[in-house]
């Protein structure tokens, strides 16, 4: 048996697990309707490949500066300017690969082994299992559906009282709930961090999708913050991985130093096509018009179907539901219906090791027959289920 | 100022700062011929980037299992079977971003914080400065000219007994010299480290680019070791950011957890585009022909222009020689020749804190009539030189 670190023993995402498991289902002939992963069914944007094409072309797709190409640092500190009114400089700006990346970096750089850092839960789960395998003590700060699962910086500040935090990761849309803190808990959130000296690194991937709430990042209260987004989500390009991240002006060579060595940089026809998809808004705007229909869908149907203790999402395109009243384990849950109903749905034990064995969430960036046919697969199972487990009620319906 | 972590203090990889810098200077204008990175100036393969058009038409570029797509699994591990005549079961490959994210993955599964870990010097300045930022003790076993820059099991041993390694990384061919370890020489290694229970990493990325130099694969010799390999070299792929490795079984599953939680998945347009690499062998052959061609070049040219400190590289496309007779430190050499004569090399303190000041590398991967120019460029400087340093000599003359 091979001697493995302590460290790599982390928890897996099981959300990917479950899209692995489906991915291998649909390649064996089956149907499956995949709402598991936070992928949008839209393609990349046409612009964009448009772009890549182009590149293609040229045929030379070679190495770029570590914290990615002038123009493409220079449109991001840009897109700070038209969305939010903030100034930016470029230097403040490192393209990653995927916000994933991002995180890796931000952690290095400000955190030493040992350090607590805090994360709420329900969260994405890559963000605990990160920190564990850097050598950091991750605080988990649990929130409630009560308080729609938003943190308040009297938690922070109780957190930190009983172990002094270096560093909290939030996000805002939350992953798996899509819940948000409006501009005035988030500033009073930021200000906490401010007086504790706690660093925050503010998740704000999910910007660009958000349903009738003000949108307000964090940068607005404090240039301190580290923010990290990504071209995954608003801009449809996952599989591109690539995504950036705004640091305070003194961390950058940091950040360089270690990009270069870490990852020697950013696959170049991704930034190229990156810098595209800032072009094609008018697109985007109606993909995400898509999401918005399937979210009013979602907030009617699932009620229908039985399951109607979740919050509507302020953003993202997920909905993270109690299903407590059909299993104690989400991942069997979830196992069950994807082998039985072929829908891939995400376990809740993936954000909250604790609560979310009651929960699952379901993404609703795919297409619109496929969340119907999805919350019919699901209904179907749910009755079945409640035929063996109920077989004289079962009969009665 | 922002308080950043203590493990965030690596050096920088000089090349790469070098090749930003020339990058800025080209972009003003300026005619820079690049010595400095490993980069092929071939485009990636025609036939990869057919596939890579065609994914593009279809638009959608998406996650995909975290340790790469099945058909590119299989035929990594078929690879081995046509190349060495070793049998890989696909499970043991892990598709990676670069072989810099192998590196990542491959350190957090093996080793724990303070483990030691022995690299060569001179060697890929990355390993070291990985290591450093995941708390790992590098120990550096110095190597010399003498010894063809390759280390030796009794090295290995001694270093072992004065501080016991939980791990090595080699390469062969090594980088910045090109020198290799023969099938005999290898396998003793090898055979070292399994008899101390040193675990091997072994960087097999310039495999494909050997000239005249019988190639194994140190899985030939321990299906313990980990092997780890690109498609930035031979394949021609730099930009693109794909790579992979080779694991013993017991590990697979734990480096899935990581990738998945690390980095979700890899480039989906990046990893169908690799697979098709695999069928432009005939493309590639013609550029390692042309790899072949500029370093007989070389091999005459450079002691021509007073440069005849070095050994002919087995394999990869650098030369790494010395310059002690015109610098003491080789980053202000390596800028010197950039600023003045518009060249960039990669200055030996990259690869080797100590001995590196006396020591450039440089790439022939480029175009020949760009080498033919760069040597040009070098010489005139040298001319230069010496002409201010000795102005008699240089009036005489």
């Amino acid at each position: 048996m091979i001697r493995l670190s302590h460290r790599s023993v982390v928890a897996p995402f099981h959300a990917i697990d479950i899209m692995s498991e489906a991915l291998k289902l649909e390649r064996s002939g089956q149907s499956i309707i995949h709402l598991a992963i936070g992928q949008p069914s839209a393609p990349t944007p046409q612009r964009a490949r448009i772009a890549a094409s182009e590149m293609l072309s040229h045929g030379r797709i070679g190495y770029t500066e570590a914290l990615g190409i002038p123009a493409l640092r220079t449109r991001i500190a840009h897109h700070y300017q038209e969305t939010y009114g903030l100034d930016i400089s470029p230097e403040r700006v490192a393209v990653t690969t995927g916000s994933s990346a991002a995180f890796t970096l931000a952690f290095l750089a400000l955190f030493d082994v040992g350090d607590c850092v805090a994360i709420p839960t329900p969260g994405y789960p890559a963000y605990r299992n990160i920190l564990k395998t850097l050598g950091l003590d991750c605080v988990e700060i649990p929130t409630t559906q009560e308080s729609r699962w938003t943190v308040t910086p009297k938690q922070i500040a109780q957190a930190h009282a009983k172990k002094p935090l270096k560093g909290i990761v939030l996000a805002s849309p939350n992953n798996p709930d899509g819940t948000m803190m409006g501009p005035d808990r988030l500033e009073a959130v930021v200000n906490c961090c401010t007086d504790y000296g706690i660093r925050l690194i503010m998740d704000e991937i999910y910007h660009g999708l958000v349903y009738d709430f003000p949108t307000v990042s964090a940068l607005k209260f404090s240039d301190d913050a580290i923010v990290i987004n990504s071209f995954s989500k608003y801009y449809c390009m996952t599989g591109w991985r690539i995504g950036w991240m705004i640091m305070p002006e003194g961390m950058a060579r940091t950040a360089e130093c270690l990009a270069q060595n870490l990852a020697l940089s950013v696959n170049e026809l991704s930034q190229v096509t990156a810098l595209a998809a800032f072009d094609a808004k008018e697109e985007l705007e109606a993909v995400k018009a898509g999401y918005a229909d399937n979210r009013e869908y979602l907030l009617r149907r699932l009620p229908e179907i039985g399951l109607t203790s979740f919050h509507p999402p302020d953003g993202g395109f997920f909905i993270y539901t109690d299903v407590s009243h059909l299993t104690n384990d989400s991942m069997v849950f979830a196992r069950d219906l994807l082998h039985e109903a072929g829908v891939s749905v995400a376990p809740g034990i993936d954000f909250d090791r604790h609560q979310g064995a009651k929960y699952i969430r379901l993404s609703f960036a795919g297409k619109k027959d496929d969340i119907e046919e999805g919350c019919q697969r699901i209904a179907d199972s749910i009755a079945k289920k409640s035929k063996t487990h109920f077989p004289d009620r079962g009969l009665q319906s």
